[in-house]
């Protein structure tokens, strides 16, 4: 279906239609309805679409917010083998509506920054994103709307339960993660002094920003405000197709930078139209996703502060930091800007500001720049990695 | 109301609550409920609430796009004597969901760059405001969701009439807006070159960008969601209030930068807290406002592209301009970012770039930082005034 998307009008260079392929993967399978059954087989995360993955069971686990997940298990993958001494071990984290399987797809590779060859790369799917314990997935009475709130430091304690008890790893080469996984990535550095080497927040901040929750908090709206949601009491996702869409909508807006749409991009990716851009791939995107789980992962963004660990002192939290960390912001990133990015990267002992030029956006995470991106983000990653701790 | 909000916990410099009470007139009034039957006389869209002002006849007017408004009336005021010469008149153009009262009590006054004493100054409500025809105050058939499609162009050509035919001005000292209003000063740029002596666009491209677009439409988006906006045919705005409240959360994302949300600048406003300002600073600007007025200028927004007068080629448009032009971006606006203009500006022959500094953004507009905004904008446009032609 891509394919024939790329028509005879579209202009400006190609990137290649993996990653669209990596981002759509539900207009590829078979509709990507997300039952709200807890005994349904989502087709949208699955292993068919998102695997293969292995499931962690971390069991109970109460959450900072008062809530227990029952039976918590974490999905995750990994690449590379441990060595021997266990030091050479690289966590990635996972962003707002990701999995893990873009970052396989995209940023890991053979001569790249992120090596398996070299590594043992772990990657795990933050609670609540549809392939870890989420609501969507949950039986039972804690499930859907019920599911209980999650916030990062509950991710980090619980992806440090399967790294320490799993593979008795006591240090990080590095943790990195775009966006929701920088936020994941600053919480490691600052929980965990000892264990994180080095650290690279790629497109997010430690603290959210009041704006950028407001931006998410319209998400949710979108959501809630489509009588399909039902309080979250939904059938199916889309029954929520309406507030999805709008949802997506409101991405195209912040997610992309205005010069980025101005010179219609898009039709590098092989759309013909901002139209066409916003229904096949906007769209398409996130319509096949669960409503709960981004209500979820939205509710943990907005409350994302390392602070909550020194008493709301940003300063003091990151002042704890013994890794070495490039703080990697977007150029033209509109959600987490150069600007609250240095801010905190001036608090942070050994560290560097390390922006990434693009036109695109927040979400040149999505890696839309091609080569030109991937490029950076090697470079400065290889440096990281090369740096001495 | 207004100043049992400045509590203790207030912190920041406050700005005079005049802005406030500028903006948030409805909440003042009764209720500000607008009704959708055509006899029912509005209380926010009234003498009470934005006059004095006059109506101008224009009669039935054909529009761009194809339809006819039926005796389009132009709400105006002015201030000031036009002299003998008839050379020292001044065109203001309003905002999307503005009127003229805001520009009269903060933009012009005595000593001030728009001085009465100086200036004959003409302030004309845009063609869909709520003052000037529109959907929610035009009887029978053509009213409101049927009420026409409406572009820059249309509203520039009436008020063109209306200058010509009232008063017989042959030039304008200069024309000025912020946002739509600047939108109306390319317009009028383009459009009248011998007429406009000078042209001060604030904050607002002569062409809409696709993102900017994109922004207004998921305004109509929130309206159209909201069950009770009915296509249109809602019975009250307070039907629509879900619609409105959301209206209004997407400008406060949007609207105002991150970092002015980061110091918690509506501390200076008076309010106590993001929430307090959400409620009863943006929800209270919006949520009185006819639904289908705000539709209908979102629409003529989303269109606005002076190169629609030449075939769609933007620089032959902006190359026909005579005006000495100062394009005066706002710093931190997102909306209209400095780059967009400034580009517009390297294409217009007798200009110059002014950039407004400011840590708002967009909605700087309402004079948020007080003097220290105001006294730019005066300085540049006393500067340009001066400036021989």
């Amino acid at each position: 279906m891509m394919k024939t998307l790329v028509g005879k009008r579209s202009a400006g260079k190609k990137v290649s239609g993996k990653i669209v392929k990596s981002l759509i993967i539900a207009a590829l399978s078979a509709g990507g309805v997300v039952s709200a059954q807890a005994d349904y087989k989502s087709e949208y995360y699955s292993q068919a679409v998102h695997g293969p993955y292995q499931l962690y069971k971390i069991g109970d686990f109460a959450l900072e917010d008062g809530g227990t997940i029952r039976d918590l298990q974490l999905a995750y993958t990994t690449h590379g083998k441990l060595n021997r001494a266990k030091d050479n071990a690289i966590l990635i984290c996972t962003w707002y509506s990701g999995t893990t399987k873009f970052w396989e797809q995209n940023y890991i590779g053979k001569g790249r920054a992120l090596d398996p060859d070299k590594y043992f790369i772990i990657l795990i799917n933050q609670i609540g994103n549809g392939l870890s314990s989420s609501p969507h997935n949950t039986p039972g009475t804690g499930g859907m709307a019920k599911f209980p709130h999650v916030r990062i430091s509950d991710d980090v304690r619980a992806q440090y339960k399967l790294i320490t008890e799993k593979w008795g790893i006591k240090e990080l080469a590095l943790v990195v993660g775009g966006s929701m996984g920088a936020e994941q990535t600053w919480e490691w550095a600052v929980r965990y002094p000892d264990m994180v080497k080095r650290a690279a927040p790629i497109a997010g901040t430690a603290r959210t920003t009041p704006q950028c929750a407001a931006f998410s908090r319209t998400l949710d709206e979108a959501r809630q405000s489509d009588p399909g949601f039902n309080g979250g009491n939904y059938k199916s996702n889309t029954d929520v197709q309406a507030g999805l869409r709008r949802e997506a909508a409101l991405w195209t807006v912040f997610g992309w930078a205005p010069e980025w749409l101005k010179q219609e991009k898009w039709r590098t990716l092989g759309f013909s139209s901002l139209e066409d851009f916003q229904t096949n791939f906007m769209d398409a995107y996130f319509v096949p996703m669960d409503p709960n789980d981004l209500m979820n992962n939205a509710w943990k963004w907005q409350r994302a502060d390392v602070g909550r660990q020194t008493g709301g002192d940003l300063a003091a939290a990151l002042g704890r930091i013994k890794a070495k960390v490039f703080v990697m912001p977007i150029a033209t990133d509109h959600l987490f800007p150069v600007a609250d990015c240095a801010a905190e990267q001036k608090l942070t002992p050994n560290s560097e500001l390390r922006v990434i030029n693009s036109l695109a956006g927040h979400l040149g995470l999505f890696g839309v720049d091609g080569k030109a991106y991937f490029d950076q983000v090697d470079l400065h990653l290889k440096e990281l990695l090369n740096s001495p701790v």
